[in-house]
This record gives structure tokens, sequence and C-alpha cells, in this order.
């Protein structure tokens, strides 16, 4: 925990805040402290008492001798600025601040907040809190904590570390966990993150060599690169990491916004982020422990085809329907695999997939058909993992399969789980088994295909994330977009399409004429033509009839350049003609709409849906952070709902996808480079064309100052 | 249970095939009766022995002196015809055939199935099973059983009937019913459901005083129609119906297809019946958990609206996110109840919704704030549940909870759910209360919220089923519509639109003229129009030159007719021609295709969807069971997701969604009327307009003779 590891590993805490009163949060730290035997000195405050609990009491942290790694606050929030004081005077590393009061309850705590960080900056003191339940590492006894964590049931040591800002929901999930058997390294309210925040935890969590995996739950981040960044780093490392993130619906955002302050950001762009470092996002209590089981077992599937045993034909079924749509499926076992388990499966069972053993296959009298059954099973070419359903099966029989199975684990590669539905105070022997051979036990069928279909994900983005890292490393520097135009207004078409020409998007031929007598162009470009006024006057072109289509020969150019001229001056006679605007008509193909949106806290996101009023009902789109590469870019066509029809359905000419993945990811590079100063790109529509892919339109607009700036005072 | 009482309460039982081998169904029957205390005589039927476990065990069945209610067989396929004839013949009313080795094993099996059926019906006894475990009736301790439901832990009795397909799995489901606390009535395995089914169980189950709620689990069902009509007798008797569908993915109905050889139809069509009846879907163990606590509550929230109160924040955001896409809000509370909520809350709590109770609220010494703040939230109108998140509270505070929710639940008929994360060796005493005043306890904040959710639809159901019944009970006499056309082929565009029409379907207006002489139908049309070749042997009308469109004038109609009979003439000399079709051509509006499916299973389904290839791709659609009212057809268009563009998206005119509405309904009809005649429906594309609605295209396809004969011997 290197940077950490005083905050961590603390030789000395001081706890002020301690009271006769033991439900105050202060009382209740040295407590658990003492109860779980933490090893380095406690050093109380309180003036009013000279001893506590046996230890002695000082009155203020300023009169404690030793050196303390740690100060631990709990008093009510008008007096923690004089004890955060101190203790940066006293040059103590780290305070943890357990009182609420601050930022989550109003302008006065705004205040308090922003002076508590002055003060301890002024030192170098980092900060976790406040408003929050403290932290506890299991490995070491260190207790830091009020509340629910320190609370029976007492968790166990394990190597899955919790980072949760919300300290009572978090903790839910740890107590889900410890009932499933999970143990724990660190657990770590942060409340307010007013300096150490999740993503540094995170970050510190993965120098961390007894955790393994890595949970957090967040409502919000201040820094969604940063969270890009720990992602992509925790998959390069090989810890897992499991993220629940509250606030996706509207509603669920407003819940946030009242409850932690924290800055909540679009759903979509959290969603990129996972996508683009293997976070393994999670919605559900159960989820997160089906997930943690599942990977502490520490086998990935190759891919998606399972083989599902057992004695439940219905529990077969149920794996199916959860299986498919999360990308699993009952693969074909060989001839050679189902002639293997001919030989030990009774003629009225299923040696096809779903395998049906028969009811009560699960016995003493047929272990060794049983671990036949399952080797050969293992051994299919086509089988990545395996599901056995041993369902309602009762003691006995559960301990064989647990016996044999357990012992086959340790010779294959490949993950198998468990379906048992029979309770732990019927097989809880055979779980001991399973849990001892890191087989997971899932408790449905369709948990068990989730936490299957997990991990099948988990491998693939592995594979996603290192080559899309290699992909996207040499990043030019930032280019300049409004260099004559620094008064914030938009670009023009003609401009727009200009600059994302140079950034290597294909765009429709743009030359802007005075009049008729410039019609040469003609020759030039490819017909049918369009003609458009330009002004910075005229918004609605095709009301003053200033838009003409379909332009076949040069002599309609003529005719059609002097209309729109004329009617711009008949119709709006006071606009400023900047001259006409002639492209070339785009016929056939699909139309998408791509863009860049630079968010405050993700930065510039590439944006790519399916065009038309229908589609844009459905939001029929997705995103990803830029920059990233083509490969990365054909995955988001893949995601989107219309790609049938870029393969050309219905007898229609496939189109040119990896044009359009090249456009992309030209933009995303784009969107990168000019992120100081772009805050907008919408180019719709672009066509994918059987040869290539055009932006039709586009506009750019500038970053807008406001949002260049922090908000005052709010975050660091 | 009226007819089958003798089944489930039977005076007498004898069973067929008890051995020294414990492991045999029948030994494990009769031992499950004694060791349960099943009061009624029990008969042991096998030749080797004198006594089975102190009773005196028959030779056959026919040596039985006494009446016999019920004969449990558990003899090895090859044995049980003979049993079987020995029961018919002692006229036993009721058979339960617990061994395998029939529909679901080959053609042997088959043939076995068949046979066994004939002899039953001879005699008038009815069968459950082949290839089940039985069943157990748990208020008079009859366990006509083997396997894990005469295995520990023993169900507890209770107003709950479990009636599956698949033994093991749907025990599955009762175990983890049971750990939560949930007591059973009946629990029925039904197997290959030869004679006996589901349908006709639950039918039966609605008689039950007994059974307050009904849960089953089903991979197919033979009668669609039954289905629906148990659906909706269970709205009406107020015995909510939970029902597990499985096999809807294309693998799980494949595995369903090879498991119990039962009819799997489209899951469209299910989910059309469960729309239709009231019936609720689950998914997954936890949810038919979850959903029978909360319905054994008994209270229905009137609306959406709910208010989030308790000590953890981030379970209230959790709550949220999953209530919200489920129909539920965070309902805004009125300024009287935030007042009252003002004295009770802390100043750094919060009193509008979620309400923040502040840590540490759940206490002895804050019963009575606790009780202000529950009871004017229940009293705020636009509050239709409540849901306290008491999280991770621990057993002090839980208890306090507990009571006083359970003495205010007494007077309310707003629902109260409960979201509890600490374990029940923790907070068991609290669980126990929340139990006895009835007030579901979830596992999670998502949970509570779909057990809420569940609840509100259900209420909204019941209107609907209500309504919707009352909508459709006058039927009339079915129709004649192939009567002229009798060899099987479709009608032509033609004949399809003009019965379309007679059906109250608007159709686009058609006239067939012989050549350019009949031009003066133009008169009597609306341009502009389009006129089509017709003959029985030009497929592809386009190719030959056989359709022009965009006719405006009645020189311009002369002129096209002349074209396409020259065009057809030249192109395709041998074709006859019928003439030439004149239609309107119809502009603007929203294209929809409509139609009707008469499924094998369900019977006539009309499916409505969004057209144009889009959509298509999608899959934009949804279907109901014929016949049904406007009302219903509307609800339909409410599903599909180009609903919002029929209403005017983006400044167009509003579309006529009632006429629209009144087509389908009349589709409906027609669909119900034809059923012995109409096999398809085709109405592509039917466009819906500013004012009004028309099919612009339609095909009629008739029944195929083979799918209107059962498949023989399969089905009865």
């Amino acid at each position: 925990m290197n940077k950490f590891s005083h905050l961590f590993e603390p030789r000395a805490i001081a706890v002020v805040g301690v009271s006769d009163d033991v439900a105050r949060p202060g009382s209740q730290v040295v407590r658990a402290l003492l109860k779980n035997g933490y090893r380095g000195r406690i050093f109380p405050v309180n003036p009013k008492y000279e001893q506590f609990d046996g230890l002695k009491c000082y009155a203020s942290v300023a009169d404690i001798e030793d050196e303390v790694d740690l100060v631990v606050i709990g008093v009510p929030a008008k007096g923690v600025l004089p004890v955060v004081e101190a203790a940066a005077e006293k040059r103590v590393p780290f305070a943890l601040i357990l009182s609420g009061g601050f930022r989550e309850s109003g302008p006065e705590g705004v205040e308090r907040e922003r002076r508590m960080l002055e003060i301890a900056r002024g030192s170098g003191m980092r900060i976790v809190g406040p408003n929050c339940l403290g932290f506890a590492n299991l490995h070491d006894n260190v207790y830091a904590a009020f509340g629910s964590i320190t609370r029976e049931p007492k968790l166990k040591p394990g190597s899955v570390s919790l980072v949760t800002q919300s300290g009572g929901f978090g903790y839910s999930i740890a107590l889900a966990c410890e009932a499933a058997g999970i143990g724990f390294r660190h657990v770590i309210a942060t409340g307010n993150e007013s300096d150490i925040d999740t993503v540094q935890l995170i970050d510190a969590l993965l120098d961390d060599d007894e955790t393994k995996i890595i949970l957090a739950y967040i409502e919000g981040t201040r820094d969604g690169r940063a969270l890009l960044d720990v992602g992509q780093r925790a998959m390069a490392r090989g810890k897992p990491l499991l993220l629940w993130k509250a606030g996706v619906t509207e509603q669920g955002a407003r819940a946030a916004a009242s409850h932690t302050a924290s800055m909540t950001s679009s759903y979509d762009y959290y969603s990129a982020a996972f996508k683009q470092s293997g976070i393994v996002e999670i919605r559900e209590i159960d989820q997160a422990v089906d997930y943690l089981k599942a990977l502490e077992g520490g086998k990935y599937p190759a891919g998606g085809g399972v083989a599902v045993m057992g004695v439940s034909g219905g529990s077969a079924i149920v794996f199916a329907d959860a299986g498919e749509p999360a990308g699993l499926s009952l693969c074909e076992l060989t001839e050679k695999t189902q002639a293997s388990l001919q030989t030990v499966i009774p003629n009225i069972g299923a040696v096809h997939n779903p395998i049906d053993l028969t009811a009560g296959y699960f016995s003493a009298s047929n272990r060794a058909n049983l671990e036949t059954a399952v080797r050969a099973t293992l051994a299919d070419p086509n089988v990545h993992a395996v599901c056995v359903n041993i369902a309602t099966t009762g003691k006995a029989g559960s301990l064989v399969a647990a016996e044999v199975l357990g012992e086959i684990a340790g010779s294959t590669e490949k993950p198998i789980v468990i379906f048992s539905s029979a309770p732990a105070s019927q097989v809880g022997d055979a779980l001991a088994v399973f849990a001892k051979a890191n087989i997971p036990v899932l408790r449905s069928p369709s948990r068990a295909a989730g936490a299957l279909a997990m991990l099948a994900n988990y491998r693939q983005a592995r594979a996603r994330v290192e080559r899309a890292a290699a992909a996207t490393q040499s990043v030019t520097a930032p280019c300049e977009v409004f260099p004559r135009n620094a008064q914030g207004a938009s670009l023009s078409e003609a401009e727009a399409k200009a600059i994302l020409a140079a950034a290597g998007i294909p765009v429709s031929r743009d030359v802007i004429v005075s009049g008729v007598e410039d019609a040469a162009v003609f020759d030039k470009m490819t017909a049918p033509l369009v003609v458009k006024i330009v002004s910075p006057d005229i918004a609605h072109k095709t009301e003053v009839g200033g838009v003409k289509v379909g332009i076949r020969t040069r002599a309609e150019l003529e005719a059609a350049i002097a209309e729109v001229l004329d009617n711009a001056r008949q119709k709006a006679p006071s606009a400023r003609i900047s001259g006409v605007l002639v492209t070339e008509m785009i016929q056939g193909g699909f139309e998408l709409i791509a863009g860049v949106v630079n968010d405050e806290v993700f930065g510039p996101v590439v944006a790519v849906g399916a065009g038309g009023i229908y589609a844009e009902l459905l939001g029929d789109t997705t995103c990803r952070l830029a920059p990233f590469d083509e490969v990365t870019a054909r995955e988001m066509l893949d995601e989107l709902k219309c790609r049938r029809i870029l393969d050309g359905a219905r007898g229609k000419p496939a189109l040119d996808v990896g044009a359009a993945a090249r456009a992309l990811a030209a933009l995303s590079r784009f969107a990168w480079e000019a992120r100081d100063q772009v805050g907008e790109v919408d180019m719709n529509p672009v066509f994918v064309l059987p040869d290539g892919v055009v932006a039709a339109d586009a506009v750019i607009i500038p970053k807008a100052r406001t949002a260049v700036q922090p908000v005052s005072g709010e975050k660091s």
C-alpha cells in the first residue's frame, strides 16, 4: 500500500472524541481497536478524561509526545477544524474524519470542508472522509471505524478489498459476502472523499500483495479518466475490479446528487470506461457475491461453450435461458465424448448437451462413473466450462459430487461451477469441500450462467484492453482548431468539414462560390449536387428558398446558384450573403450520426448511432472515451442494433464498415488532440456507402470557458 | 379440490413397487407416508413380501379387498402397464406413476404411454405422471412422493401451492421458499403430464380454500387457451398465479423439447397470455421468494409512488435505480408531510424523498419519532407504498424498527417493505416480528423495488383483465373465408382486402379493370393512384413493367393501364392476364405491419409492429391472443418502441392511434371468428395517417390441413 501504508498499517492512532457515551464514534473506534487486537499504540483524546478504557487519555493531539500515524476524528462538525489544525501542526500524515456536517449538509458545511482541506494541504496531511464509517484492515486488526463495520458478524480475513462511497450500503454487500464465506483484506468507507477518493484507493490496493480482487461501490467520480486508467492498470495487474455505479437512472442520479454531493455524470460514459478497461460492472448484491466466488476460482473459460450436466433437466433449461443472452451456448459434444459418456450414463439418460446423468447419479456406488463422465466432458475441445447441476441432491450425494469434482478441479484449467439448492444445513460438508477446491456453488442455474458468462467476458476483455492500450499509446500533440475564431462561435459547415477532413475523416466535397460565374466548379465535382445559401444571418435556408438539390448539369447549377441568391435577396434583403455552398449530394448507403462530447468528468467521448427519426427515438447509440483504435471503433459499430443493415440486409449491398471504423477512430484522435478547444462535434448525417464513408454535414462547437474551470472550492 | 379430492386427500393408497432397497421409489413413498403421519390406509404391493414396514403387503392391486383412492406406481417402465390394468379393473379413480421410460425416452416409451392412457380412459381412471417425483399435501401429511420432496428439510404447511413440470428444479424453488419462511399447501410434480396437466391442477387449486397463492414452473403447455383461461379465473378469484415459463431462448426451448417432450411454443405467445390474464411471470428463484413474501402481505399499492426512508442513502439510490425502470418513482412529499417529518428528523437528515433518518435513528429512545415519521409518510396522498431501509442496522435497532412498523402496518392499506442486510443470526427477533406483521423483508434495495413494482402491476392487471374480459364476452359465430377457394390456395390481394374490409378494417381502395375502357373509375377514386398487372403467372410485377405509380389524371390512368398491359404481353407473352388493379396510393403517415398467426397451441394471435427494414431487424413488435378489445389494442401500440412517432415526433402531425387500435381489435375479432379456416393474415404495410388507418396490402393464407389434426397419439 506504499504511500498509504501509514494510513492502513498505522503504528500509532490518536482518536479524538472518546466519551462515556458508548454510542459516540470515537468511543466505538477505541473499543473496536482494543477488541480486535490492534497491535499499535492508541491515544484517546478528550480533555475531560485522564483515562479511557484503561488507556491514558490526552487533552489534545498536541499533548501526545509520541509520533502518530493516523488521527481519527469523531467530534461534532464544529469541533473538527481545531483538531485538524493540531494534527497538521504535529505533522500527522493521515486524518480519518468520521463526523458529518460538511459538504453534504449545505453552504456552511461546504465552507468548513474547504477550510479543512486548506489546513491539511498546508502540512501535506491526507484525509479520508469526512462523513464516513472509517475502515478496517482485516489482516492487521486495524478497526478505525464505527457502526456496522465494528459489529457482529466479524468479517473473515481474505483477499477481497472493498472501497465504498456509501458505508451503509457498501457494508450490506460485505455482509452478504461474509455469509457466502468470502474473506476481506481492506474495507474502506470513503464518505465525502474530500481528499483521498475511491480511484486513488483502488490504485493503492493494486500494489497491496494481499489484495487479489477489488470491489467498489461509487455514486460518482470527479475524474472519469482516472477511473479508466485505474481500471486498465487493474487489468494489467491481473486483479479483477468489480464496480457498482449507483445513480444510473434519472431518479437514482438525482438521489445521488442530494446524498453525497458527488459529481455524477452520464451513465453511458461510465459504461464506456468499463468496456475500455475491463472493469466488471455489478448491479445487485447477490451478483457481487456470485462474481467474487467465481473470480476466486481463478479460471477463465476460453470461449462461451458450456457443457451442462446433472440430475435436473429443468435446471439445464433454466441455465440455457439465462446463458444464451449472456453469450454462452450449450456446445455440441464430439462423438468421442458422447461415446465415453455412453459407457457411464444409464440408457434413460442423455449423452448430448445438456447431459442427463439421471436421478440418483450422485451416489457413493457411482463415484467412478461420475469421475469418468466429468473428465470426458472436460476433455472435449468444444467445452470451455462445465456446469454441474446437483440441484436438490441431499447430504450424501452432494458430498460424493464435491469429492469427485474437487479432485478433478485440480487438474483442469477449465472452470467448473455448481448449482445446488439444498440448504447449507443439509449439504454443509459438500459446500466445504467445494469451497476448499475453489469451485463456486451458485444458488440457481441462472446465477451459475451469469457467473460463467462474467468469467468468459473477463478473459475477452483482457485481450481487448491489452490490444487497445498498445494501439493508442502514441498520442500526438494538441491541435489548434479555433485559431482565427477565438470568440467562442461555432464553426460553419464548410470550416468544420475542412478541419475534420484534415483529421482524416472523409467529408462531402464543398466549394463556396460567389455567383454563377463560378459554375465551372461543376466540372471538378460529381453530380448530383446541392447548393445552399451561406449567410450568418439566415438560419433556416429552406424557408427563404436557399437550398436546391438534385443538380445534374452545369446549366442546372448556374440556374440554381442564381435562384438561391435571388431568393435570399428578395426574402431576406438585409442578410449578409457570404456566397453559395456547392456540395456533392450523397445517395444510397445507410445514415449514421457521429459526434464528440467533451465531458467535464470524462473528457472527450465519441458517440455513434443510427440516423433517422426511428433510430434516434430508440437511442441506438454507443460511445467510447477518446482516443481509441479502429478495432474499438468496429466494436462500437458491432454494438449498434442497426449493425446488420450495414452488412447488407435484405439483399442490399454490404456497406463499408471498415471505412466507418477508420473515420470513428480518426474522430477520436481529433477529439483527444483538440480536447482543450473543442466542446462538441456533430456529424449528421454520416453516410456509410458500399465503398467508403462520407460526413455530409458537420458542426464544431468550442469548449465553453466556464466548463474549463473547476467549480470553486468544490473539488480538488 | 373437488374432482381431485380423492387424489390429494386419498382415504387409502396402494403403493406398487416396494422393496428392501430403500432407494426404490415405492419404498420411499411408503416410508414418507408413515414418517409424516398420513392418516389413511396404506397398502404396499409386491408379490415377494408378506409384510412391508409392519404393513400387510399385497401380491397385486387386485388382491386388496378395500376401496383404494390412489395407486402409486414405482415399478420399472416395463412393469407399469399390468399394474395400470389391475388398477383400472378395480376402478381406482387415480394413479400416480413415478416411473420413467415413457414419452421422454423414445418411440417405445411413446407407445407405452399411449397404451397406458388407453387403459386408464377405459375405466375413467385419471393419471398424474409418468416420470415424476409425486406430490405432497402438507396440511394432511399425504406424501405420495419420493426423492427430495421426502427429504429434510420438511416444508412447513402454509398457503402456497406449487405445481411443477420439473420435480428437481421445481423443488429447488420450494427449498428456497422454505428457507425464507414460506409455507406450502400442495407441492405437485407433474412429469410428462400424460393426462392431468399443470393447467388442470391450477384450476382445481383455485377451488381449494387452503391455497391462497399458486406457483407453477412449466416448460410448455399443450393448450395455451386453457392457460389464458385459468390465469383469468385465478385473477377473478383473487389468487395470484406466479408462473415460470422455462425454455424461452432458442437453446432453452431446444433443451425443453429434448427434456420433457412437452410442446413448446413461442415465448411471445406466453408473454401475451400473461398480460391478458394477470399471470405474474417469474424468472429467478429469489424472485419467486420475494414475490411470494410480498403477495402474502396482501396489500397492493394504488400507484407507483414510493417513499423511501432509512439510514442508508446509498440504499435509496439503489432502490431508485431498480425502481424507475420498473415503473416506480420516488414521489414528491407534500409540504404538510415534510413539516411533520421536520419535527422528528435531525437537521442533518433529509425530509424530502428519499427521507434520510440519519444514522442510529432506529433506537429505543427514538421509538416515538420513528412512529411519527412513518405515519406522516403513509398519510401523504402521493405515497402509495413505503420502503424502509434498515440496511445493516443491528439487533436492537432492527427490533425497534420491526415493533414500530409491525404496529403501524395493521392500520394502513399501503404496503410497507423492508430492506435489511444484517444476517438472521443477528436480527432474527426483528425478522420474526416483521413476519408476524406480514411485512416482507428483502435482501437488497433492488429486490425491494422489484417486489413493490410487482404488487403495483398486479393491481393494475386486475383492473385491465376485468375490463377486457367484459369487453370480449360477445363473440359472434364463425365466419366463412374460403367458401369458393377450398383448395388451400392463399387469397389474392384484392380478395383478402375485400374480406378484411368486410371485417371492419380500412383497406386501400382497389378496382380491377379490364383495360383502358374502364378508366372512368378515376372519377370515383382519389388520386394519386397506382396500377398493377394482375396475373396468377406473374410473381414479380415490377420486373415486367407491370406497376405504375403516382397517377394523377384520368389521361395518365388510361396511359398507365395500356402500358402495363402492353408490357406484360411483351415481356410475359404466355401469362394469363386477369386484369389491372387500380389502387389509391397512400402517402404520409407511419407504416405498421399487422397480422395473425393461428398457432397450434395458442390459437389465433394478432401481432403488430413497426414497418420498415430497421424496425423489422429490431423486432419492434408485440402480440395478443385474439379476440381483444380496443383498449387492449391501444396497450399493444403503447408497447411499441415507435409509439412516440405516432404522437407526432419532431413537429410532425399526430397520427390516428385510435383508428389503428380499432383496426387491430377488428382484426382480432376476425381472427377469432375465422380461426377454423385462416392460418395466417399479413397486412403490410398498414399506414397510420393523421386521420384514419389504411391497410395498403394484405394476404390471407388458409390454415394448413395437417395443423388442424392433433399429432397422432401424442396429446389428449
